[in-house]
């Protein structure tokens, strides 16, 4: 049996960019990788899998929550590597699990641990259920120089808590923070969130 | 402020016994530790924690799943320590966590990640939300020599899905295991809890 | 092939204890151990393994620098365990690093990274070189709540850098502490050093 | 006090694109990086730090052995990184250890841990000695898939255990490699180095 590994980050700790040296450590090596990301994550077209820092490749399964991997796919694949897994359905990552089991492929997965709000996403609550190895990308807050464990939403550059828990964005609209910066910023959300945004906010909300 | 810890790994892994290490160590430096445990946990009375391998101490506190924690109880200690995390409150683990920003004193939780249906525990699931570290505390799968990292109930010493998922206990009835075997637990405990049991089984159920 | 893990900590931080509860965990499970200790340490009598927490038990081996390992003697072994394993020889780390590819056993060591000078020791330099695994063991500073990584000798309760690097001793001579009060130790042991020792002092060093 | 990491791993463990993504993500939270690199890494020209997957940028300092940190030049600074740290002195990594506590800087050193006959890099040793944290940087073996711990060094693309422990290479003078594979090209060398090269392979040598 392979191992299943759940590497977990705030926003814009460079788990894809990790992703991608581990796909270019293996094919370097002349080894094979299957690269996977979830159906939710659009952001950068259907199959792009695209670093801040500048790198970018396809990925060779977009996975809905209903898949069905079919393992005839991953023979002969040295590691399998999935990006954004936080918002793989539970079903996903239960499959994903049987294919280190099945195949004997080891599966290494980058996400955030949670949401805005706190909890964690359904892809990351069953990674940290059945994941052998649990390990961390780190970053900093953004905020002052302690590691960054939460994902703090912006709108307009503002803290807010308003809307969907699920919302692919990017550099403009999530900060990693501490604790303490996650808190204040909740704070301040409420604040925020608590007065009748004007039109121009309205547009440029995602 | 200080860190929340959450050291989890499978029944067996020696968490108790290094919880009682770090009380000590902190002890013999002059240091004071404050203990916690969960009420849900009353196998070796109230408050009393035990290892395994033959180590026990007193909890100071008793925590239920409403406690209300009482910041002037904390002053002065350098570390909290609570053991079998795993059955503490959502509520409860939020107030530890807000302990380490106002108090400034570090925590640190042992405990299981998942029941025996490999399902995160309320208070595991908190922590792995809130957590600064998340650390393993290992042990070996009983069946192989592979990393335990789930779960198997028995009852009578066969594999069992029947019964509540929190069921305090002891060796008697929680091996650590693979996933591999525990995937061959589950399936034959469909098989074993298909048979109605007979009498002196009944009794002797927890 | 299997792995060879070093444990390393700073004095105090129940390096033995752990081993003890590893030592615990497999027998329970009804698998086989073999407990090895150098020569040079010799605190406790020949074979005795003690953690300052209270367990103990006997060594199964106890290693010199030019010791040559049977490999009869670990068929059927499940696990290595080294205590102390900063006071193997390059040559002992080497046989076990062997042992893991032609038994197939882990082996797994404990000890101490450097001495009080602030250099590996031997053993320790040739597992940094050689494990597959460095792992830590915490504990925290005796002077404040920062991480210890280093060791501060005492002679008569006060810091000292007179004598031999290698000199078995317990919790009298050694105390655990962070780079900051180890500097601050250095220093003062350079003023103490300085001053002709008494009589009584003579007597009691080590 | 600030920390000092030691991140190792073998050849073609992505290290540097760890470092210049590290780099990136406090640059893109408005804070400032001090980038260092060692006299003896002058592959890419004296300044300049490149990662294989394609990333590189300017080191601030090239430091050689016998360097002076100034201090003046690290204030308001939020982090220093070190590439290649395994060519730094002894001399220099003590400096750096003590700029964490005289500035309060971080200071995060990438490098080797061992040279092609599996002994530590002088930095690597100091680092090993020193660190606060010593944390691994992980590659698969490039003849199995185990995971890589030793650098295996290759002449014409035959192991070859001739020649300086340090020779700046690149791609194609080093391969990651296992234990079992490092000790089989080791074997390999020995015969391989037996034979009295013929002219082409003294052009193409590096």
């Amino acid at each position: 049996m392979a191992k299943l590994y759940f590497r977990y980050g705030a926003v814009g700790s460079a788990k894809t960019l990790n992703l991608l040296a581990v796909a270019h450590n293996y094919e370097r090596q002349g080894k094979k990788v299957f690269v996977v990301k979830p159906a939710l994550d659009t952001r950068d077209g259907p199959r792009r899998i695209r670093s801040r820092a500048g790198l970018h490749r396809q990925a060779d399964l977009v996975m809905g929550p209903d898949a069905v991997l079919d393992p005839a796919r991953f023979r002969g694949m040295d590691a399998v590597l999935v990006d954004e897994a936080q918002f793989l359905s539970a079903a996903a990552v239960e499959q994903l699990r049987e294919l280190t089991r099945t195949s004997g492929v080891p599966v290494i997965c980058y996400g955030l641990r949670t949401d805005f709000r706190g909890h964690l996403f359904e892809g990351a609550k069953r990674l940290m259920e059945l994941a052998d190895s649990i390990e961390e990308v780190k970053t900093t807050c953004a905020s002052c120089n302690r590691k960054a464990i939460f994902n703090l939403r912006l709108v307009d550059g503002k803290p807010s808590t308003a809307g969907p828990s699920i919302q692919v964005g990017g550099d403009e609209s999530y900060r990693p923070v501490c604790y303490v910066h996650w808190l204040a910023g909740l704070e301040e959300a409420i604040r925020v969130d608590a007065i009748p945004p004007r039109k121009p906010r309205r547009k440029r909300a995602p």
